[in-house]
């Protein structure tokens, strides 16, 4: 069976097709700046990577693109060899604590809860709307962010605050890259045939969210009632003092917005490091004595760190520890640095073992007491699975 | 030596006359609702507390009033042989990392700082004024609530937020109750008679922070740019995330100020609890099974708990672990709740030695990793101290 995996952004359509249940990937691509000029896709196929040029006006072009590049890329003969459509979609609040076949009534709670995720969620309707004109018999599949999150507790999703807020508005501790976290516990439980481990994930890429999960539960995640809440990120801050929101906004004149678009696009790494939101970037200038570059590698580390003890503590003692997404992958002196700062934890790194990118390894020594794994992340194959299995 | 510790605020002034170096209480009181009608005063000496109604029009008069009462009660027989007055004051930011004696420079710095603290600074200005105005010859001393934690680095203290926030206008962490901190710190030192130790100090009263400490120096505190952040405390929320504060404005209408003062006054254990701010209630609460007394209560622990194990991480191991303030001293209940809660770190409570209220004590068994110990704190005293150490 051939399933499509698909995460739709406001101008950007990701695409990746598997053969099930094999969990092949076939081809991939990447539409950009879809309606807003200057559109382009690239695919990848066999190791190679096509750039072309093409003005699309809207998602609905861009699927049937995609469908002519499969047709033309012999990957499919006819629109009926594709048996599944998965759509990430970020926000599924407390209404969906896992994967569903898309209805009618699924489409309007993802709008409903656009509020909750602005930048998103209503993305996500346009994307399942140009699958559903194009490919209309095509079972599509929603898989939401938010989902592996819903295993929490009340004692660590709600916030104490006025109750209301939640009650009425909503406000709670949703977190993020669930589909992510999911995917690598799924991962190294495989690996080790152990299904009821206690894992602590860690998702450190441009955004970065640590959870605790024991036995496939997860018992708390940094990130909060936003992607904007805990360890500190490439642009984000992170935990911080609410108190100073009032202070700058009188300081500087700015709104609310104005500030929260601070945190959320000024702040973390490039904040710190005064140059850059890219690890790549603050690696270099730290390696040139960039005291700024230094301090942001090493708060980034030290707050990730902290997450890790809090999270061993509330796991009564982790059983293994991952790292995964950008920097988790690729990052070996950002790793170097987050583990000499979990020595505490009884936490060994060998250091000719962590001299790599990119792959699924055991980074610590033997006589570690909690080994730490590198491990790809997939959430294009985790999405392809949970709509291999609604629809299959 | 006979030494006053005051602690001024804007509608009440407490005092402690200690004699030194015995450092001995020799009277308390605490003048209330001074200049907002319905004022009075409590004078507690030789464990007998009485209590007066007075018109106190201002700070001044309230000044006069203690003056006599030291006299009337033979304490002192002139003015003369009162030898040095302490203040505590909130907000003494980075200008000020010890206690100083009180000169006009200072008292403009206090006044400067009240921006930072708008509450307690412009009270404290008040209060020294009175003491000057009467007792103009008597040295005075500030004891900042921030001085001890003015020795964290700038990877604790900086905030990953546009640098321009700390340049200009001076938004790092502060961290506060840092003269109980240092009390219970130098008291366990005492007690052990080492000097470099590694401790996490957990005051836990209607305000809460936890701190680490390596041999006197402050790694890092909870509490933020104010006392709002870190964990979870009475009717503060402590850590959140920023990103409510938006959507929770637009949702109720209210403006930044209102929203904060949910935060600060409306929120915590009273509610997740529901019905109180104090822990005692919420405790009866949980005793008849409420649900969310049981949930604030286990929230409350939690926050302490993640704490203490994060700071544990930080100082590669604690040699020790302090309660003090209301809820450490004289809450049982939520002491093993707490210490249920970091059973990971090798602490083992002994619920026989932990059955009492506000004395100094172990309350641990011997096998238990690391101690933790049940100090009262007595932020008077050392405010007597160190003006002590700076007028004799």
């Amino acid at each position: 069976m051939k399933i499509l995996s698909v995460n739709a952004g406001s101008s950007s359509l990701k695409f990746t097709l598997f053969e099930f249940p094999e969990k092949k990937e076939l081809i991939n691509g990447y539409f950009e700046k879809i309606g807003i000029g200057n559109s382009f896709y690239t695919i990848k196929m066999n190791g190679e990577k096509t750039r072309r040029d093409y003005d699309l006006k809207d998602h609905k072009e861009a699927v049937k693109l995609l469908v002519e590049e499969l047709i033309n890329n012999k990957i499919i003969t006819s629109l009926d060899e594709i048996d599944g459509i998965g759509h990430r979609v970020v926000q599924g609040a407390d209404r969906y604590n896992e994967s569903v076949i898309i209805t009618d009534k699924v489409v309007a709670d993802i709008d409903e809860l656009s509020e909750l995720a602005p930048l998103h969620n209503p993305a996500h309707i346009v994307g399942i709307n140009a699958f559903k004109e194009y490919l209309p018999n095509v079972p599509m599949v929603a898989v939401f962010d938010t989902a592996f999150h819903q295993s929490m507790d009340e004692i660590s999703y709600l916030y104490p605050v006025p109750r209301e807020w939640y009650e009425k508005y909503a406000v709670r501790k949703y977190g993020a890259h669930g589909t992510s976290h999911r995917f690598v516990y799924g991962e190294i439980c495989n690996y080790l045939a152990k299904h009821d481990l206690k894992a602590i994930t860690c998702h450190i890429g441009n955004g970065a969210s640590v959870t605790a999960i024991d036995n496939g539960k997860v018992l708390d995640t940094s990130m909060g009632f936003t992607p904007l809440a805990g360890v500190m990120m490439g642009t984000r801050c992170g935990d911080i003092d609410v108190s100073m929101i009032p202070y700058v906004m009188k300081k500087t004149g700015k709104d609310i917005d104005e500030i929260l678009t601070d945190l959320n696009k000024k702040s973390g790494l490039l904040a710190v490091s005064g140059i850059s939101s890219d690890n790549r970037d603050v690696e270099n200038g730290a390696a040139q004595g960039d005291p700024k570059c230094i301090l942001a590698q090493d708060m980034y580390a030290q707050k990730v760190a902290n997450y890790i003890a809090m999270y061993n503590n509330l796991l009564n003692g982790a059983d293994v520890i991952i790292l995964t997404a950008g920097l988790g992958e690729n990052g070996k002196i950002m790793r170097s640095l987050i583990l000499d700062r979990i020595q505490s934890l009884g936490v060994k790194i060998d250091e000719a073992k962590n001299d790599f990118r990119g792959e699924f390894r055991l980074i610590t020594t033997d006589d570690s007491k909690i080994p730490v794994y590198v491990i790809p992340t997939n959430e294009e194959l985790l999405i392809a699975s949970d709509t291999y299995d609604l629809v299959k």
